[in-house]
């Protein structure tokens, strides 16, 4: 029974995020949808980090076993024939080793932040950026983020639904970048906890608008507790970049 | 009679481009009701360049003359305020000179063509993009482009039903690049004719494609014949970036 690895890309507005929903369309309905129109299987789809409803991925990963032992190339082309017209598309398909699995198999997860900072909303962006109209100052902002780099207890920064058993983990990678009118947030770790990308990205931007200093930032760290950090970003911003495997 | 400069971006997606239709939505009707929302004036706007519909503009220009004497900062946000929910947004307002004219004052028009060259069709970038599955030759595109720079006679180039009276104009600029999975196409002249822009394209990815090589676009170019250029590109991989002034 041949696994193959999906790198999936995806528009966020409208799903209800990766996982099944019994209320409304996920990206895991779709594809296993489509899995299943090409092949007559149930497949069960195991992906290396599940999304939040409205957030977008250019290199979500999953793993799927299909009895038929296919061309990847055929498998691409096949769930992408009839994934449309959704805003979901299967990159690449590559055969995987049998032990290869989506989420336990990775190393690192990359995802990027995007805020549109001008006065004007964005026209273009719309639903792909989060709008900030004050200016933010990104400099400050990269300056304070590394605070959060290294092994911490994360409690202020993970959703409170957070099911991980363990608060602590290593954050490897924080940066922020201005780029015209855009301020990027980029990051990467071996695996983050429910929200913990968002929350982060809340809590600079009150370091961004003046209204946090670094040392705020670093009290709400020390603190372990939700309610010390900064509001959650939205999730529109956000964006599933990629999965390292070793 | 105070004239006011507005800087202009919009999602060209399921409009019916710059100008006034009757049968459907255009940017300048949305425009320009907004204004009379705001103002109470019935004003005709005046813009730097038509788009075709469903082309993109993240730098339009366009000026408008109202009676009342209002900050350019209130003009703008209260256009804006008027806009919503269309994606089109006037990213910057500004007095101008009572002989400024958005299209007889400008020097130089800039245009972005995008182009998602890889297999698996866009999920995020569908409708902002021209995908074309088949490997592109950037570098060739790049060098046969040169043959268009410089002043010519672009009849194989401009729409047959272009209307204006000489087929001569000045290339100034024609940029190929490969950015991963993307190639972009930049150019900048004082004006284009009608589809200039993407007939050029078009005709370079017959290069890109191997299927014309540098000699057969300058036969093309040559020519002065629309039959013998390459066919148009999408309208939706478009975008008017920004436009220059004295």
């Amino acid at each position: 029974m041949p696994r193959y690895k999906l790198t999936i890309e995806y528009d966020g507005t409208g799903l209800m995020g990766w996982q099944r929903q019994a209320h409304g369309p996920s990206v895991q309905e779709h594809i296993e949808v489509a899995i299943e129109k090409f092949c007559g299987e149930k497949v069960e789809l195991f992906c290396a980090g599940r999304t939040d409803a409205g957030v977008h991925a250019l290199g979500q990963v999953a793993h799927i076993d299909i009895s038929r032992n296919e061309e990847a190339f055929t498998v691409r082309q096949a769930i992408n024939f009839h994934l449309q017209p959704a805003r979901i598309v299967v990159v690449e398909a590559e055969e995987a080793a049998p032990d290869f699995h989506a989420r336990f198999s990775a190393t690192r997860r990359h995802y990027l932040y995007r805020i549109t900072n001008r006065r004007a909303r964005p026209a273009l962006e719309e639903g792909r950026v989060w709008h900030i109209p004050t200016a933010l100052d990104a400099p400050a902002m990269l300056d304070a983020a590394q605070v959060l780099v290294g092994h911490h207890d994360f409690t202020t920064f993970r959703s409170s639904e957070c099911q991980a058993k363990s608060p602590e983990k290593t954050l490897d990678f924080l940066d922020v970048m201005q780029q015209g009118e855009n301020v990027l947030i980029y990051t990467y770790a071996r695996s983050f906890f429910h929200h913990q990308v968002r929350n982060m990205v809340g809590s600079l931007v009150q370091v961004g608008l003046g209204k946090w200093r670094k040392a705020d930032l670093e009290t709400a760290l020390h603190a372990r507790d939700r309610k010390a950090g900064g509001p959650t970003a939205p999730a529109q911003g956000l964006y599933f970049i990629k999965v390292d495997y070793e």
